[in-house]
């Protein structure tokens, strides 16, 4: 076994804690986190857990007015909860959302579908709202059907619960296997965002589920626009082990009762600082590492280059090695391009020796000669503990 | 750590002992391998990769007539004796190829190609063969100059050294760390046929290259589609973790002098057990499975699918853990099709139980439903000693 231990408890610092997010000036943090004006928030233990574990959370804004955005997974085997949200979810007019931890609902069939439903239309009668203005969201084992019965006895207690506090139970309802809560309550010229993530965890047979849920009592006038460029951003720009969820959602729910829009560039920046957590508390993770990819032809082939070296086990092994071993990324960014000619990429294009360094956070570079495009995904390194993770806690 | 230990000495049986090869009837096998008439080859230790080890290999054919075909790798950052090969190989006629372990010679710029040409050329005049007709093979450590005293040196003993008994030698010193030599040498209808193989081994801070070289006395009136349709059928079905090699290759060579022509389907079963050599002896690799992929829209998106599978961690741990997990085979074809809506694939239509048994090959299956479209491609699990390989092996 490596002698690099992963973390189990979070980089200390402020939530900004990454160097390579820039949040505005004039961020307070809300200490015991706050939702903001409107929102109500909980979690309590339904049983789908076991053990009196916190299980089941919902978040819900009051507020006369709300805009919202989400964004589902493109997985093409995506879990019940996502096609209920595809299908029959007022995507724009989003009040509340229901979450479970430790069962994801996916692939299982038709019944899957019913539950998600069930659980949705559940707390929208609690709620007095609209079943269409209820989100629904699920993470932990697959293919094993919901115990509807937890489920559904539990949703009048969490209803009850729900309050302006209840930030701090609702993030650790919908944990997995993750290590710590990810979670931020902030004000900043006048208005509060807060914020709540999971992600990476393991659980039983199940595979990794970020998902994400953002409250503002800020206006956001375009909702949709402004989530996709913070996820595009954010979630979309991490990696763990390249595997995509049946399950990944993020909501942004806006109530505009403070009068004043978002500060420029703070939704990007919280969501940033939530995806790397991701990153960090990935399974078995000891060092998140920073892949960018400078002069490709374009765009489209900057990103494909710095995919295939953020998710290449050889740079994700030397990445926990401590070893700035450019070849690795040369080959890597040679099989991305299979069929091109790029020359021999050497260590005057490469930059890797912030590997060899001991802190958590390590850049590398590729300078390609091809044009302008550019990209940068986040990744995490390769260890014994994926695998005792993945191959020894069976069925 | 696991208690599956990955395999140090090859498995038991004749050389075609998966139940995935179908070699023609009649085969004898040649017991100490002996190469077709009219070819020699040998092996000596010049060192490169010091302490007396084999490390420097030639291959040739004195026959009057020869025909020949190579495939090279198609990494965009392709090593100097793959360039050299594209480059200025008659590659329709190659007599020879001279081969070394213990450096790619891979990222070493314009000097590599000096380099790689000067071994070639050495091994032409020492052989009295025009250069172009000699073909050049590297494997090993990456973005290391050549010690080009040690190969020169070698060369003088190297072609002298060659013989009709020396494919023992030759396949071993074309080894990195492989933990076994791959190689036979058969006779059936009248023609003898001898390969040698290498691959998935790593070398200090180097990646897997695999190599690959076919001699025969049969006629091949097209060497270079009997060849490409061999090698899309066995080595280009093949993967350990992923990661294109900058230095593959695969040379076969026909001297025609039995006056025969190959029995159908041999060299497809050669290569193909070869390939599965090479998985099996994959970078700690303790089983292999076979991923079929049927029902796809077209052959394209069942090799797309099927190759997501293979290459994903969380199935490749499920195979070390004998974890029957179809929940991760799921979510990875679902990840393939990202944006189609393929439904939520259950046990019906997933086959994974065959992992549970405990035996070395594991056949995975999935059946989509739609169209015609199906690929297959073997893999290896993902286990601790790859990390160790990978991780703690460092520069």
């Amino acid at each position: 076994m490596t002698g690099y231990p992963s973390l189990s408890v979070p980089p200390e610092g402020d939530f900004f804690r990454s160097r390579w997010v820039s949040p505005p000036a004039g961020i307070e943090f809300n200490e015991d986190p706050v939702l903001p004006d409107g929102f109500r928030a909980g979690g309590v233990a339904c049983g789908l857990k076991g053990g009196g574990v916190t299980d089941l959370g919902a978040v819900v804004c009051d507020s006369g007015e709300v805009s919202s955005a989400i964004l589902l997974t493109a997985n093409a085997a995506a879990a019940a909860p996502i096609r209920v949200c595809r299908e029959s979810l007022w995507q724009g007019e989003v009040r509340a959302a229901i979450v479970n931890s430790g069962n994801a609902n996916a692939a299982t069939g038709e019944q899957g579908i019913l539950d998600a439903l069930s659980m949705r239309n559940s707390l929208a009668t609690e709620l007095g709202l609209a079943p269409q203005t209820v989100g629904v969201a699920e993470t932990g084992v697959i293919g094993v059907p919901m115990d509807m019965e937890a489920v559904i006895s539990g949703i009048g207690g969490l209803a009850e619960s729900l309050s302006a506090e209840g930030a701090v139970s609702f993030s650790e309802a919908i944990m997995t296997t993750d290590k710590w809560p990810k979670r931020v309550s902030l004000s900043v010229d006048g208005i509060t965002l807060s914020a709540q993530a999971k992600g990476a965890g393991m659980i039983e047979p199940g595979f990794a589920t970020m998902l994400c849920f953002v409250q503002t009592d800020a206006v956001v006038p375009e909702p949709e626009a402004a989530l996709r460029q913070a996820v595009s951003g954010s979630f979309e720009r991490i990696t763990v082990d390249g595997q995509m969820s049946t399950n990944d959602t993020v909501l942004l729910q806006a109530s505009g009762s403070s009068g004043r829009e978002l500060p420029a560039g703070l939704l990007d920046a919280v969501l940033l600082q939530l995806a790397l957590e991701i990153v960090s508390d990935g399974e078995g993770a000891s060092r998140v590492g920073r892949v960018e990819v400078t002069g490709a032809a374009d765009q489209a082939e900057a990103e494909l280059v710095a995919r295939k070296i953020a998710n290449s086990p050889l740079v994700k092994t030397a990445l926990l090695g401590r070893d700035p071993n450019w070849g690795r990324i040369a080959q890597a960014a040679g099989q991305a391009l299979a069929g091109h000619d790029i020359g021999e990429l050497g260590p005057e294009v490469i930059e890797a020796g912030d590997i060899a360094g001991g802190g958590r956070e390590v850049e590398l570079a590729l300078r390609l000669d091809r044009g302008d495009g550019t990209a940068h995904v986040f990744t995490s390194d390769l260890t014994h503990e994926y695998i005792v993770i993945n191959a020894e806690y069976t069925t």
